[in-house]
């Protein structure tokens, strides 16, 4: 039987403001944290340093990136350069969400978890960034535990996974207060969905919208590097 | 909205013996069908090049390989190498499970089937060659399913996505008898652990005497190579 402690937590850092507060969080409740990361192909490859970055800043105990090329599928504005990122967000769904993207990224987690003897899983998910996207809900995140607790030997053997979202329920304000209070230097993520080769953000994104809108309703100044012409 | 049809399927494909005659059987039943296999880091590397030929003998329509590397997080006999293979089962989840493996390999082909418009996906688990590996059971079908559907654009605009598992309740024997009436060149696929550099089987590992006891019980000549020490 593997041997499992509550005490070990992998957390998913994309390197933006959401998921680096969401490690702030796990690692404030006394959990030995294992950032993972993804390189698949996404345009803002930027956001990978910034996910090294903020792991070793924040005090995580390793960090992994898993490189996979969802560009082989293509289907995203992310993922696919036939696809422009949109100004402004429409109605719907928007071309920004990556097909299963999180249903895939929690299945890696779930898998270094069991090798680590992990119990628990952070995704830093929530209501505002959600943006439409379906594997942001708290219907999915059920069904994924559900899923996971039959997928694994650990879920068998009576350990059960649990993913965490504490996120879930805030605002862009209440998130970047919370980390502002857990110490997250939030000049260090990068949230653009478009950002020029130095991580610099557009400003007209929906995740720069949200963005700016949240320190704006936090009443914390900004700390975005914006690209000269958007402001 | 995605256009979907249901004449679509993804069908994983290993290069074994089992998914091979899943893809006969999605073909046989008029889907045109998008192969996908994982280069994970796993030590039969050879199971790739059979996996395309597999692809290409039956017809599928697309083959596409992601690479990804689950040595990073190592914990199974397959993806590491200080876990030796064991030369017969014993008791409980062998160690060559590969953690969360089913979860991850179906979200990717979950990815794939939304961009592509496709409600079916086919995998090539049993209850026999299951040995005891929690994600080849038809619960953790099932759960993925709920998660599929709650995970996805087009799950969410009403489509729903099938995990297919046509083997699930198959005896080695019968899924030989199966995919020889359909064609499939058992010649061609590899089930073996431990296979040599030329993808010759040990003829010694849970997945060779599985395959070789499922030939004898068909009547079916075995087209197996094996090393030469080992029958």
């Amino acid at each position: 039987m593997v041997e499992m402690t509550t005490k070990k937590a992998v957390v998913l850092v994309s390197g933006g403001l959401d998921s680096a507060t969401t490690l702030a969080i796990a690692i404030s409740q006394g959990y030995e944290c294992y950032a993972l990361s993804f390189d698949y192909g996404q345009r803002h490859y930027c956001e990978l340093v910034a996910a090294d970055n903020i792991a070793k800043h924040l005090g995580a105990k390793d960090h992994k990136t898993v490189k996979m090329d969802l560009r082989q599928f293509g289907g995203s504005a992310l993922t696919d350069d036939a696809i422009d990122v949109p100004e402004y967000g429409g109605e719907g769904i928007p071309v920004t969400y990556v097909p299963a993207r999180n249903a895939v990224f929690l299945s890696l987690a779930l898998g270094w978890a069991e090798v680590l003897g992990a119990c628990e899983i952070f995704i830093g998910i929530n209501a505002v960034d959600y943006s439409g996207y379906p594997d942001c809900r708290p219907e999915f995140v059920k069904a994924f535990e559900t899923m996971a607790n039959l997928a694994t030997k650990a879920g068998v053997e009576g350990e059960r996974f649990k993913v965490n979202a504490p996120l879930i329920d805030m605002s862009k304000a209440q998130i970047i207060q919370t980390g502002t209070k857990l110490g997250v230097d939030y000049s260090q993520t990068v949230s653009c969905y478009n950002p020029d080769k130095h991580g610099t953000a557009c400003g007209h994104c929906d995740s720069c919208r949200l963005r700016a809108q949240g320190f704006a309703a936090a009443g914390i100044a900004d700390p975005t590097k914006y690209q000269a012409n958007t402001i």
